[in-house]
């Protein structure tokens, strides 16, 4: 099936930029700051606080904000209210620590978001917090490379077939490329579009999907530079 | 200047629906928690957790979550770090209240937007948090009356002028409508638009402003549903 996909986009965290580190290096200090309190070996600590995420992702999204709020539930939950302010307090600065990140870029994306732009539409499509994930755009330096940025709060099919219809695209005619299987490839391969998978080393437990290797509207790249010559390829 | 006004905006919280009133709700209960630690008649609470919501506001952005974090910080700042968990506990749970409070129209608020509807595009303008205005516009049953939802992390004129230009319209033919006049009205007559404002009884302290009422392009009037009668008047 020749393609013509003239609208390309592109997941923000974890592919135009580094986020899940900063996640991770506060998930660190949390369990350093609850180790004063637990036996860590015997704590479930992160299970514990991924079903805190899990069951409030309904109310919080997702997000810094949300993850704050989550590991200080945690917390409470797990030292049996034991945990004093000032511990507290110190999770409070990791979220805001985390809003705070300064934005770096991963490699070889200004140049992949150059070449796509010269020969498709590309818009930006991320989910999370509006205000953080706006801050980080704009720090980017790459918003005038795209024709829109959609800041949406679930990655799912109908939040794509609704972005697809504002595009007035098709989703044959659609590409979309980033880290996320579940959130960036899977929702588009089932409406019909195309998927580009740009591993990012580290993941989210919640944002972790698989997809088949061998379909035909999928490609796995290594870094984001090797992107316009996938879709030269199915063009 | 006989106007041909042709796109209505309507912001969201305190305009369509009850939203202050949850946040003052928290606020007692928070005045509450913290009486048990404090002097309240010393302690200057609103101005010391509007002071931290200020100076968060440029990490957190609006919404329920920014708020809870934000007072989180200041009943630490003030019991200077003697706030047990269980107390800061309650004090998250208080933000969890607030993302779950029923969406509770206010009166004339569908058969206003009908009218305007049936005459003019109309659209939806709020700020805050993402997910949880997509949540409230999902439950008040209004989503379909309008042609866009836009949720934005500021009002300002430079987001008004970014929606005006994706929305085709000039500012002389757009009207804006809605409780806060620094918002909602102020950046909309800057722009050279119009301006309708329709007072809650509560109003956060970061959203005062006020508007001379001899402007050309500005009305206020009680309740939603005289909104039709302006337009008309202004047309």
């Amino acid at each position: 099936m020749p393609a013509v996909i003239d609208l390309v986009g592109f997941d923000a965290d974890d592919t135009l930029w580094h986020s899940e580190t900063w996640f991770q290096a506060a998930h660190v200090e949390f369990e350093r700051i609850l180790g004063g309190y637990l036996d860590l070996a015997d704590a479930d600590l992160h299970e514990r606080l991924l079903a805190t995420e899990r069951a409030n992702i309904r109310l919080f999204g997702y997000g810094a904000k949300g993850m704050t709020l989550s590991m200080i539930e945690t917390a409470i939950a797990l030292t049996a209210e034991r945990i004093s302010a000032a511990d507290l307090h110190r999770i409070v600065a990791l979220g805001k620590a985390i809003l705070q990140h300064p934005v770096e870029l991963l490699p070889g994306v200004r140049v992949a978001v150059e070449a796509v732009a010269a020969t498709h539409r590309v818009v930006l499509i991320t989910k999370g917090d509006l205000f953080h994930q706006e801050r980080k755009v704009a720090e980017s330096g790459l918003a005038d490379l795209f024709q829109r940025i959609e800041i949406v709060s679930e990655k799912d099919e109908r939040s794509y077939a609704r972005l697809l219809a504002e595009f007035g695209t098709a989703p044959a005619g659609f590409a979309m490329v980033g880290n996320s299987q579940k959130s960036d490839i899977a929702p588009v391969l089932a409406l019909g579009g195309w998927g580009i998978h740009v591993p990012y080393p580290l993941i989210w437990a919640l944002e972790q999907a698989e997809i088949d290797p061998a379909h035909p509207r999928f490609a796995s790249v290594a870094r984001l530079d090797a992107v316009p010559a996938v879709l030269a390829d199915w063009s």
